[in-house]
């Protein structure tokens, strides 16, 4: 069973992940990985995944066979688990629980060269309306708090499996950049009544100098204090304090843009590693007019080293007006 | 010059670096960098280098030329310039000041082949000397706030030059990591009248279970809630909020314990690359009963990818006490 631990300095919470046990010698092992080779999550493979927890497939195919478009499965070496109790307790001074929880695996796509940039923007709207499903199929489970959407694309970028895949980690604590954000859009709207969100989106439509493309219901912006060199976030125009409350044709807008926006990275930086997240609501917050769902992309381009582990600060050598100048310029 | 910008939902600061500006074609040129060759740091090329600002030297050499065992020069492409006034300003909603600090790298042998770990540790001794030393003349000037000293070694852990060194980096503001490493620290002693971290020691050394090497004066543990495997914490005995406030003998001990800690990390994880940071009080704090200065040492052998970014998490595959368990039986 995995171990959730907090820090008792910092209140950070880790997960310390039995099931994938580590030992010196494998990290060494890691290194030498081939590329290629079989993959698990290839049309035709069903059988080398757990049973699928959702799919998109065409009329009569049954489950765990070919025949999807979409697939949703548990992972396989999952950070928690979704079976127990969290049995909260305390060691001395430390305080830990049961790693309880769950870890999807989204299978974007049957064919293994395809990417999200590739795909045609319904194929992303599809993905967006697997998102929503198992978000709202995940804040069932009561001992669940938030959900986090998230895609590690290329080695550097942490994904282990080359095919196009998207993760959700539901978790049993709000986690702490979450609720960081939270309190942060919170403290903002107590001073002027207004969502920082929406302040950003406005400033940044009226400048310009950072706005990448923009659609009816969404604009991608470099972020004005970006960590990150090219890093993106993608907003709804209209509030929205959670990824599963919009209306239909705001997924269909939200796939046409971050298809857009991907295309555009690709061109301009050559199809780089990144990760990409979904920050929304926590389970237990209704309909809140401080917060506001976005995506947050981040191409993997330089290493986070000693000064950005010690101070939380970030050293950013691409100002975000010209990484949104080159990517606004691509077609 | 660079650009402090503050982030208005998270208030995180990030440092837009237009000294190292980059353009796409930059970091695909980055990958492919050859290892070897030239080396700046090396004895014998000081003048590659901005002028020395301290040289631990053989009597009579000249500054700037051969015949030292440490040298510390500013950066050549410094994430933050000296020269100017901080020029606080807003742009909307969005905060920002000039981009003022120092960087500096501190050359820790004149011999391109040694390493923290293969040097004897009266020189790794003298590093720490240095760093006092740089510390202590840093505090003066009344713009800043907060000195990082930090070590990238490996290029998978950040570092840009194979030639053992050090960098600290001096900053305009108290770094939010150390902000809430204190406010958390400070917190824990108004409820307890004890500081966290001389509890933490204190447990530790009882449990044994994630103790490594321990010496008179300090302890050499894997973190309880370790973010990374083989994370370790390099902790003095005695209180001390300051690094620079410690009894000369004390500093001959921490050296004797990093050094231990590197070898033995070495031996176990085959040369790693790693990160360490010095983690001490702020420039305006006096001496205080709630902190504790340490050393954090985090092997890079696992990527940081979207659920880490997304949720302040970390998902750790090796548990503490089998960390140390290697650590301890390694000579």
């Amino acid at each position: 069973m995995p171990e959730l631990r907090k820090d008792p300095i910092h209140g950070r919470w880790v997960i310390i992940s039995t099931e994938r046990g580590r030992r010196p010698s494998d990290f060494v092992v890691e290194q030498h990985k081939p590329a290629g080779g079989f993959c698990p999550l290839c049309e035709g493979n069903e059988d080398k995944t757990p049973p699928e927890v959702l799919a998109f497939r065409g009329n009569g195919t049954p489950p765990n066979s070919p025949g999807w478009s979409l697939r949703v499965v548990p992972n396989k070496f999952p950070a928690l688990r979704i079976e127990g109790e969290l049995n909260r307790e305390g060691e001395g001074i430390y305080d830990k629980m049961n790693g309880i929880g769950a870890h999807e695996v989204l299978v974007e796509t049957p064919l293994h060269q395809e990417t999200l940039a590739t795909l045609p923007p319904k194929a992303v709207e599809n993905v967006l309306w697997a998102y929503r499903e198992r978000i709202m199929d995940l804040q069932r489970d009561p001992r669940l708090r938030y959900v986090l959407v998230f895609k590690n694309h290329g080695v550097a970028a942490g994904a282990s499996l080359e095919h196009s895949h998207s993760q959700l980690i539901a978790l049993p604590i709000v986690p702490r950049r979450v609720s960081e954000e939270i309190e942060g859009s919170r403290n903002y709207f107590q001073y002027k009544e207004r969502c920082v969100f929406c302040d950003i989106i406005r400033q940044e439509i009226r400048q310009k100098a950072r706005v990448i493309s923009e659609n009816k219901s969404f604009v991608s912006i470099a972020a004005f204090a970006s960590r990150f060199p090219f890093e993106t976030w993608v907003l709804p125009k209209k509030h929205h304090s959670h990824f599963e409350h919009m209306e239909p044709f705001e997924y269909e807008q939200a796939a046409q843009i971050l298809s857009d926006t991907l295309r555009r990275m690709n061109q301009v930086l050559n199809n780089p590693p990144y990760n990409y997240i979904i920050h929304t609501s926590s389970f237990s917050d209704t309909e809140e007019s401080y917060y506001h769902w976005h995506f947050e992309i981040m191409p993997k381009l330089t290493k986070v080293a000693g000064f950005e582990w010690g101070t939380g600060f970030y050293i950013n050598p691409t100002p975000p007006e010209e990484a949104a100048g080159y990517l606004r310029e691509a077609k």
